[in-house]
Order: C-alpha cells, then structure tokens, then sequence
C-alpha cells in the first residue's frame, strides 16, 4: 500500500446552469482526499481511502466510484443512520463558482477515531487535509489518531491545509491545524493557509516548521511551487494553460506530488509532476475526472491542436 | 384569496437513471402543499403558500417556482440559517419510485407558529397535510396556530391525512393527527390513512368524524374516491389511465377536490373534478407540471391518439 | 419517376416537456406530402417534392432533409420574401398532441400555380393532399394546376382528403375538396373526412365517387381500412399495436397505400401494405423518421422482445 | 412601482448546433424592454411590463417567466387572434450569432395605444425603446401614448434607441426616434445609433439633445461608456472580459444604468453598475438569464478561479 | 470465490435514435459472462471475469465498470495489438432491437487457453456460455480448457447454450455445445437452444442430458422456467411483467439461479429466484444496469405505483 | 461535375468526456475526401464521392449525410460483407484529440479499382489524399486507378498528402506517395508532410516537383499557406482565430483551395479562400458540420459578437 489517506467523500451535483432557473445536475464524487486518492491509483500508486458513507445510494455512488477508479475501499464504513453528505457546484460566472454543502449531520461527518485505529493497512505514506477536521470533534480526533496509526507504522505523513473559510474561522483552524502541521512529515498550502501557521513572510514559517521537525514545506499558487527543505528552496514555475474548470487543481497538485515522493523523484522534479497533474485538473471538468494516467503525463506540452492519430 | 396553504417545499432532484451509477438529475420544486397551491393557481383560484426556504439558490428556486405558477409567496419567510431541503426521486422500477429526504434541519422544517399567526389573507379555505406535524415540534405548532387563524378568520379547514411512514411511526401520527381531523371542515384520506383516526371500516371512522363535527370525509384509493356528508354516501370511480409517474396524484386530487369546493359544485362533481386533476398529475412527469388550467380539463377523455390541430 | 407530390414542408418543433415550462425542442421537419414523399423513397420508389421554402436555415432544413431522404428537390423554389413555415408539437397527454401552426404568411403557403405547372417530371402518380388548398388561394390553384398537369402526362390521381379543423371549416373545406375529390382516381379519407364529400353512410358516399369516375375510395380509420372499387369491398383489419406517437399514421398509411399500387399489388395487399407502414409511424417517434426501408417491412409482426443478432 | 416598460416579449428558440443539420433548440423569453424589467427586478427595484401575448403556450411561457422575476405582468393583454412572436438564434461562428424572427403579424407586434394609456401604475421611470416603433404603426403610436402618460404621472421618461437594421431602415428610424429622442430624459445609445440623431460627433449630439431638454444621453460601445450632462462629461471604461454570449448585453447595461438612478447614484456610478450588469450579461448564456441579483453585483473582479466556498 | 467466468466483454453502444438520422449513443459494457458476474456481485456473491480487453479507452471503460461493480477483474489480460469489440443496440421498434457487432479481430476474441488454464481462483461453479465458442477456434479451446479447470479444482460448471445465430450455424453451434453441455454440472436453456442437443421433446433431450452425468438442465421462455433432475420435473412460471428492454434477460436469470445455487435453495426457490432477477433486467434500461442488490429482491411485487417514502 | 474524389468515409463518433468514464457519443459522418466534397458542395460546385460502405445503419447514415449535403453518391457501393469503419474522438484536453480508428477489415478499406475506373462523371478535378493509399494493397489501386482515369478525360488531379503515423510508417507513405505526387497537378502538403517527399528545405522539394510537372505545390501550417507555380512564390498568413474543433482544418483549407481553382482565381485569392473555409472548419465543432455557404465566406472578418439581426 503505498498512500492510505481519510476524510468526507460526498455525491457532487454540477448544475447545467443556474440552479434558481431549473437547470438539472450532472452527477459525480468529490472529497480532496478521495480525488487524491483516485489521482495517485490513476498513476499506478495503490490507495486506500478511509470514511463513512450512508446506506443511501449516494453511498453507493462514492464506493462504486472510487472502487472504479483502483481504490481500496475495503474500510469505508456504512453508516444507516445518516445521509451522505451533497456538494453542489454553480458556475455563477466563468471564473466564479458557487459551492454549497449539504454535509451538515452526513455519514461523513461522524468519521470518529474508532473508523481509522485499527486499519489493516501498512501504507508508505499516510496523507491528511485540513477540511476533516473543521467537520466536528470526531473527524478531528480521527484525523489524529490517523496520525498517530501512521508514526507507529513507519508511515510518513502528508498534510495539505486546505482552509475552508465556510465551514470555520481562521482562528480556530489555525488552533487545530498547527499541532496537526508540527507533527507531519510534508506539508503543502497555499501562502494564504500558510499564514494560519505563523507570522511573517511563507520563508520564515517554512523555516520554523522545519526547525520543528517537517521535511518539506510546499507552498503553491496558480503561478509557481517552492520547495523548502533543509536542503534549500527550489521554485518550479506552472504550466501556463487556460484553465476549464479550476476545481481539483490542489488535489491533483497534492497526487503528482505524492507519486513524486513515491518514485523518489528529487525536488523540482516531484514539483514539475505536481504542477502536470494540477494542470490536467484544471484543463478538464470535474475534480478528478479528467486526472491522468502515467503513460497520458506528456500530453501536456504536445503542440496546439494536437490529434493523437 | 381562495386558499390558504402551509408547509414545506423543497428542491426535488429526479434521477434520470440510476443514482448509483452516477446518472444526473433534473431539477424541480415539491412539497404537497405547494403542489396543491400551483393546482389551484392554475385551474384559475388564489392561492397563497406560507413557509420557510433557505437563502440558497434552491430556496430562490421555490419560491420563483411558485412565482411562475401564481401562487402567492409574500408571506414565505427566508432563512439565512439552514439550507433548504432536497428530495431525491429514483424511479427504481416502472411501478417502484425510491425517494430519499435530505430534509433533516432544512428551513423548511424550522416552519414556527409565528411565520403564520398573523399572515395578511382572508382565505375562504386553509388547507394543511398531515406531512408538516411530521417535521418536528415547532412545524407541529404552526400547523395548529394556522388552523386557529382560520377558525378566526371563518375559513373552512381541509385536512389531507398524508400519512409518511418515513417521518414518523403510525403512533406518533395517529396522536398528532386525530386533534387536527377533529377541527377540519374536511379530511381527505387514503383508507389506510383513515385507519389513523380510529378503528373499523372506513364508513365507521367517518361517521364518528361527521358526529364530531367534520362536514366530509373523502376516502379515495387508486380505483374510486367516497364522500361521506351528513347527506349521505357517494362514490365516483376514478378515470381508467395508464400511469406514467404516480407522484403527485394526491396532490391533485386535493386541488381538484378544493377547486369543486370553491366552484360550489356538490359531491360527485368535486369527486369528479378531484380524479380529473388526479388523472393529470399521473399521466404526466414530475408532482406538479402536467396540472391542467381550467381550459385543460376535458382533454381527460379525449379519443385516444388525438391532434389538437 | 413514381410519384410527384407538392405542398408545404415546415420546421417541425417537438417539445421535450410543457412549452410554457420553458422545456427545449427536438427539430425535424413535417409536412403530409413530403411524409408521403419520404415513406415512398425509403420503400425504393422515386419521388419528388414541390413546394417554396424560405432562404432562412429552416428551408435548408427542410431542402436538406428531403434530399439525405431521396426525395428529388429539384423543383423547389427559394423564396427569399416569407419565411420557412413552422409547425409545433407538445405531447400534453400521452394520448393527446397539441398542434401550433407558425405558418401564416410562411414561403410554403405562398405556393402558386407557376411553382408547379412546368414541372419537368414525368409521374406514374400525382399526389395532393386536403391540406394544400386550406393554405390559401394560390395554394388551391396551385393543387388544381397540379392536378391539370397530372392529366396531361397521363398520371393517376391520388387525394388524401386530411381535413384540418383549424386551418379552415368543414363548410370551406367541402366546397374545395369536392371537385379535386371528383377528378382523382384514388380518394383516401377517414370516415369523417369523408362525410365532408356528401351525406349518408360511407358506402354510398363511396359509390357516388366510384360512379363520377373515381377508381378507388379507401376508408380507415385506426381499426381497420376498407377499398371501394368497380370490383367490389374489401376491409383489412389494422395491426394491433400499442401507439408511440400517433401523428404521422396517415401519411405512412398513404405511402404504403401507394407503393402497393406502384408494385401492382392487389387491393387487399395495397391496404396490408398502408396498415404496415402506418405501423411502423405509430411505433415511432415523429412523423416519418421511422417509416420502414423496403427490407425492414417485416419487422412488424415479429415476436415481442425479438433481438436481430 | 419604479419602472414601468412596454414592448414585444418573444419565445426565444438558441439551436444548439446548426438548425440546418436538425440541431434542437433551448427555449426561454426575449425582448429588449423584458429583459431590462428583468434586470431590475433581480436588482431589487419593483418593475412592471406592458404587452401582448398570444393565447397560445408561448404566451403563457412569457408571462410565466416574467412573474417568475418577479415583473410586474397584471397589465399584460392576451390576444387570441395572433401568435406569440418567436425569434431563433443560432450561434453560426463563436462571435457571429444569426437571428431570425417570426413576429410579422405576431401579437406582440399589435400593441396599441389602449393597450397602455390607461395603465393603473405610477412608475418612477417609464422606459422604452426604439425596437417597439419599428414593429408597426400601432406600436409607435403605443410608445407615443406611454410617453405622455409618463409625463402625465410626473414619471421620467428613459429611452435607449436600440436600432434593428432588419426591422426598419436607418431613414425610418431617424424619422421615428427623433421626437422620441427629444421629449426624454434619458437617451441611451450606441455611437451608431446616436446618429440617427444628427449629424456630427456625439458630442455635437449630446449637446443638443441636452438643449433640447434631455437631462442625459449615454453613449456606449463595447470599450466605454460616457455620460453628457449640464454638468459636464463623464467617461467609465467597460470591464474588461472574455465574453460568453454578448446578446443582452445593452439591456443588462440599461438596467444596470436604471437601477443606479434610482439608487440616486451619481453619473460616474452609474456607468460603473450598467456596465457590471453588461458584464453579467455577456459572461452567461442567454439574454437575461445571468443578471445578478444585487448581492451578486460584486462577483464580477474576484480572483480568477474563485470558489465561494 | 464463488464463481469464474470467462468470455468478451464490449463497450456496448445503445442509439438514442435512428442511428442513419445521425442519432447519438449512449455507452456501457456488454458480454453475457460479464453480465453474469455483475448480477452476482449485486446479490452479494464473489465473482471474477476473465478474459480480453484492447489498451485503448474502451477496454479502460470494461474493466472499470467490472471493478465499479465489485467483479474481480485480476485476470483480465490487456492485449496491445487489438482493439476492445464493439457491440451497437438500436431500438428500431418497440418490440424490436436491432443488433450490430464491431467483434472481429477484437482483443476478446483472442481469448486463449493461456488465459484461462493457471487462474489463481479456487471457484464454487465455473459459469460459460455458447456465445464464446462461437468466436473463434482459440476461444473455443478456451473454454474447454476453462471447464478442464473447474473439474480439477472441484468446481460446479454452469452453462447457458446462449445461442447467437449472427456467429455461427446451428449445425457448427450443435457440434461445439454437445461436449460442452455433456460435461457440465448445469444446462441453462430455451427450448430452441435446447434441441441444438437433441431431438424430441425437451424432457427427451433433458433426460438424456441427466443419464450423461448433467446434474440439472433448466428450459425457460418468457412465460415460465422448468428444471429437471434427478429428483423430477419443476415448473415455475415468471413474473408477469411489462418490459422495458428485454435485452439481458437471459443473463439476469442465470445470475438469480446461480446465486440460489450458491444459496443452497431447492430448485423451485433458485427458478423463483431467476425470474426475480431476470425481471428486474427485463424493467430497466440496459443489460445489467438496473440488477438487483440483495436487498432490492422484494421490489418485485410490490403494489402499482409504490413509492419508497 | 466539378470535382470527383473518392476514399473511405466512417461513422465518426465524438464521445461527450472521457470514454472511459461511460461518457456517450454524438455521431456524424468523416473521411478526409468526403470532407472535401462537401466543403465543395456547400460552395456550390458540383462533387461526387465515390466508395464503399456496409449495409448496416453506419453505412446509410454516411451515403444519407453525404445526399443531404448535395454529394452525389450514386456511385457509392454497398458491401454487405464488410462492416462500415467507425472513428471515434475523444478530446482529452483543450489542445488535444484522441482518435481510434475501428476501420480494419471495413467496408470502405476494401475499395479497388474495380469501383472506380468506370465511373461516368465528366469531373474537372479529380481529388485523392494520401490517406486512401494507406489503407491496403487494393486502396492503393485504386487510387491509381481513379489518376488513370482522370487524365484519361482531361481531369486536373489534385493529392492532398495527408500522413496518418497510425496507418503506415513514414518509409511506406514516402514510396506510395512520391509516384501519386509526380503524377499529380496540384499538391497540398504540410511541411512535416512535404519531407515525405525528398530532403531539404520545402522550396527545393516544391521545386523538384514543379520541375517534374506539377503545376502547383501548396504548403501550409496553422499560421500561412505558400504556393509555388512556375510564376513564383506566393504567401497568405492564415486568419488568427481562436480555434474550437482543430479537426478537419486540412480538409476546409483543399475545399476552400479548390473552389478558389474551380472560380478561376489566382493563388493569393485561392489560398486566402483555403484559408477562410479551414478557418470555419476550426471554429466550429466538427470535421464539416460548419463549413460555409458561399453567401457566409464573409462572416470570417466581422467585429466580435455581431449578431445578423
């Protein structure tokens, strides 16, 4: 098992157009941590993927979908007494889309230590998103006692802060998600979420989190990613495209990472495949859907208008 | 205003395949008092629906919905602090519809005494369903505070019994529903519905209703509907059709019923106009859409495979 | 060239849901002769069309679709003053279409003896319908000039009488039906349709035709078609099927009608033949999209559920 | 009531592919003079529209989607002797789209001046376009008659000039628009249309119209817009986006333009909400379909990629 | 494991239309085995399919939606130098399907001994069908090798005749299925398939079956099933239901017997079975699409209309 | 008749996303030389495109496109002992087309001279591509055949070179394609291509050919298009589009070129011509779906979002 990862994965409705007008929804999954899953098996990784699900056919939708895509799901639980959570996506305007979450009270929500102490598996590396834990106390609790099944299987761990201003305050997702950031291995955000962590320019947070015993600090945004390790600071610039759907492109960016670290890629190189797998989420439409396979990585960079005849 | 009416009105989402296997959804409104409003608007009486929608898109979706039909939403309250509803349709089978509620902390179930005490209208008929007590506490309240207000207006109380098995036990609604079919002018009801307010064949429970003081009990199965006044029995079968979508037959059968009501037609002809409108509701998609305007109501026998042209 | 026939062909618009609900359309074009024309073709007889369609995108539908179809267009006109004529459908009940004519003032309804009179084709039969001459003046000369033309080249007559209520009354329609009636060899109608051409019951009605020199009268209605003839009465039972969608049953009716005279079929052979096309328009979705190629005739009568594999 | 508006509203058919192939179309309603009701209504303003419609299923979607915003529809007349007009896009290049209409003879096209000098509203604004007159005599005379009730009701009289070269020539219109011109307050229009006005640059234009008596005329192209008063000149460049579909886009300026009068808005802010409201306009499917609600004004200049989450 | 199965699974094309209109197609995947396997995953069962698929994105989409559905795709070779078959589905009639294969050459059709001889399963019942013989002489001694493995690892072997006339003769289908029925545990059957073993009734072909060492031989049509053993004759009649799309039935009755094998249920409650599933096939849209979980067994039967609410 | 071609022409399959997530497909019709003769055909020459299909649904759909386009297909050939090729598209990213080919073993790759050397047009152009050559030993003859032919009656023959890596290697196409070349008047070829040709830079390879007796060697890439005659050198920049579709630019640029050869124009007019129809060519989706009509060469050039109205 190379990553085993956990968190809410939830029916994502995509409306055709305008909710208030009528517009139907096309149907898929999303969850970070279920897309970075599915991204990492496209790439010839094995995943697992811990969570709970409802009995309800949206459940079934999440398990059939990710067990579609090579991921383990032999742990997810099914929770009879609570729905599974709904994401809708509009896109209001071409470059602004509107999320809702109908997660309040959801099977996923309930994630609780007891659903992740005692997995079976012995993965290489364990990675966690800062969304659980803004779910509720069980889903933080979960999300440490991941941690900890992780250190005591030798596991490395992979943190990607993903701030979601709706679902908590700055404030409290800093005092959360701190200890969760000392204690990991590789650590990915946003300047803005790296903010949560500490004062000063990213250099300086960087710094003191690896004082403090981090690997790697990854800070990306749509233009660049920067490396810090004790071994300095690499900056790999990003693909230049034009985006289609700008959704999942954190997920992908966090799966072509973790594949790099799986391959043993150095630095730039593991930021060079992140920003490729970040580009083919944002060139497609859906989360994940549009997501990679190994032998597709060169297709971006191919001449305009490229017909693979 | 002809018809007051209360309760609660979601988003409905119609699965155009299997949930499962990620088909999409069309997008409506539902709610069988909302249902029964649009019947009523469109066979050309006022109506007016009151309740509680989220400040969310699909909040804006029912009540421009309603908008669309006529229905009178002045009185519809927004609340900025719970999403609104969902109601997911899955037609498992030709005959078997699956429906799953993500209604649990919607808007629409924090319905509350004061979103109705002091609404503006002076209807000729309140009209509620035994589906909002269902909801909750608070629901339970303002279903009796809008009964209050019609006795203190002299508007006649329409009862549909609307038993939900996925909302409550039967003990919970024969409790909750018995003081409510007490105070009604009429009470419409399947006969297991019936079999809520008392013990015996239908006849026995509706003449204990008629001694309490209940002008009708309309009694009505897929094959005929009974009305029982203190002039006596009538019984009209319904039209002989071959269903597409059998959701929402009730609800039309309501609005047909009241409009008969509203017309001053006498007991066979409401009965009949009720199967008309009940005919409609089955022989087209969706709870409400396929509702006849006034000038629609004698296609309902035409000759089969006729043009208008 | 087997059959010449002439008339207006429309943009044909079939709603996907209630207009009023704002559902979509499915596009295809109508018109009784060119069906006729069409179901003809595909029988492996040839076949030309005559009409004025618009410069606009709907007369190159129309022009378009006749000639992937087979049928000869040659002899259109263009006219660049009046648009394509649009004919909308909505299926309100599933046994019940509501028809909507744009066609006031339409390029179709322009037709003129001019568009037709020096038609260079050579017909074995010419074919008219009811329809044409409630068009408008020009469009009853026109069908009179056609009829003249037929004469001169030695071509038998065939008259569909398809009377359309909203297109003019029974009165007119009478009046101008009458003469074309007199003066074809092949009168197909309904039973009401027929009654337009004189009182009494069909067989006498029937037997005056047959006594002015018309060589066939056929009557059908949805159970069965009879043929009047010097030779006698003989009635063909229809198929029994269960009906898709109605509209377009005539036209196929005449085309299968038609090509049994053009392969010298015998009058009960000739009504097999209508029924069975008429068949195959009722089984499927539009007016003529389903009519059968001449190796596809015996499909109809197949054992339910048969799998061509 | 704040606007009060009269013009043709038309059944909107947008093929979704070329309608010579048989592409289908998406239905929803046009009309410049409904779509600036629209645009207001969403914007919080109250706004009626004066018009016919046919009896027919088109009408009904008219009136159906204007309630459904929200507009005004009480003086809305039905007319069973004509037909809804329709007008048809299709998209034939990414930046030329093809219209065609079929409104000759509609019903919309027979408004007439009883049709609205007696409208029961006492409307802050009256506005209208020049569109309306180039539909018929009696739609001119409409105009002329709601323009002196406007000054009988102390209403401000709004005109955007809106010149259609397939409706009328550029002779005509000047011949018609000018005294329009010259007895409002407010006159929009575009470099091109403002000199059907007059001879010269605009500003020469502007000045007289203001000598006239006009207290504002705004001139627009894709790139800016700039506003002639007494108190001077004032310039407000467009945003600056990708666009979607640019049909709509001077209506969503105009209610844009309106709504900022009535917020008392001085001219430089005003320019800015019409051209933020343009700006929705074209970054959305349809002609009024993405105008924002007031809580969505500010949507347009976030981050690219931005997710409301 | 409880059963193996081997066979082509295609990418299964179905037109929405006509498909020489230019109608689209919406895709899934087809082959009887595979089917099987699917129906016995719902129901709860282990199964795994073998066999070939080509590199491209059609077998991408076999092999994903095999895993989708919990078949334990393992053994599934990917064969570079063919392309995954094709298998089109136009409903011409409502009772009539037309079907086309894209087969030849195809990587399934290359199934070989190889593929099958060293499976690591240790099966309960070995499951084949007549359709794979037919594709070729490697299949053939596929299958053959196939049934050599379940008898040596103990394992029940099932096989449906599954006659396909489109592939081959009846006299080469009778030469290739004799042996291959004398060998198996289970003969599933039509009574037409069935006298490809014999001649005479089918209780004279069964009986001699059961003297060759065939534990049970099961004859269906549409209207009922029959099972013969050693321990007698039973007959059990099917559902009586309307189909949607009879395409599937077949495999869906030998997933229900199968899976009532597996039960340990006496062979009037395996028939029971069969039709259960089978009917559920027959109801839904697709081969295997709409097959029952377990828990959706009792869907059948329910009253007209049901909604699960 | 203006232009005979002939090659092999495919039911092309677009799929709507990812193949492998189940996505459906739209269908139409492709084949580099159909292409052409439709470009033609819109333009209004007169073109014929010879060939073969199946007698399957594909196979009609393709001879009933071309018909509708105005293609004369009498000389088509039904093959009913080959299926018709498919093509399928799936665009995995904005910039990039995957294409499959199902056309081994086809209908269409079964072309031989026998279908074309006696053809009874009297074209002025005959059309071949190099891609026909690739498809067999007796594609290849009849290429052959098709050029005897067209000296044979005075034809100018036209060779767009067209490689297709996926059919033959570099080595196979140069030595087919180099005798095709030098018998050929006008030759049409990419840079990439024209090396297929000879060494050295496009000017010298162009002027060996005209040394060898071709008339006009034309090279073109997606920014200019050079021709060489024996006057001398001209170059046309392409119009700078934004492109939607890529596919079927080569095949808009030959009809575009043609036509301008057909209309006596000179090269700079001929290639601005090729460039305006490849210009719609990528504009719109398809391989010809949006190719112009004369009477819209001119909507290339107009100012962004024009409406026709």
């Amino acid at each position: 098992m190379d990553v085993l990862t956990a968190g809410e994965a939830m029916m994502a409705l995509r409306a055709t157009g305008p909710i208030r007008l009528g517009s139907g929804f096309t149907t898929s999954i999303a969850g970070a941590e279920s897309n970075v899953a599915i991204g990492l098996s496209r790439l010839g990784h094995t995943a697992a993927w811990a969570g709970r699900v409802g009995t309800d056919e949206a459940g079934h939708l999440v398990t059939r979908t990710l067990g579609a895509e090579g991921v383990d799901v032999s742990a997810v639980r099914r929770d009879g007494t609570a729905p599974t959570g709904v994401i809708m996506f509009e896109q209001r305007l071409p470059d602004v889309t509107r999320v809702q979450y109908l997660r309040a009270g959801s099977a996923g929500s309930r994630l609780c230590p007891d659903d992740v102490e005692a997995l079976p598996f012995e993965p290489r590396i364990v990675h966690v998103t800062g969304i659980t834990p803004a779910l509720g106390a069980s889903c933080r609790d979960a999300v440490t006692a991941l941690c900890r099944l992780a250190r005591s299987r030798n596991a490395q761990i992979s943190l990607d802060l993903n701030h979601r201003p709706r679902l908590w305050t700055r404030e409290a997702a800093a005092e959360a998600l701190a200890p969760l950031a000392a204690g990991a291995d590789h650590v990915i955000a946003s300047p803005d979420e790296l903010a949560l962590l500490g004062s000063g320019p990213p250099e300086s947070i960087a710094a003191r989190l690896l004082d403090g015993g981090v690997t790697e600090v990854v800070v990306k945004n749509g233009d660049e990613a920067r490396s810090y390790t004790a071994d300095g600071t690499r900056t790999v610039p990003a693909h230049r495209v034009n985006p289609v759907d700008s959704i999942g492109a954190g997920d992908g960016f966090v799966a072509g990472y973790l594949s790099g670290l799986l391959d043993g890629l150095d630095a730039e190189a593991r930021l060079r495949r992140a920003h490729t797998v970040g580009a083919f989420a944002v060139l497609t439409r859906g989360d994940w859907e549009g997501l990679p396979r190994r032998d597709e990585l060169d297709l971006i960079g191919l001449p305009e208008g490229a017909a693979l005849r």
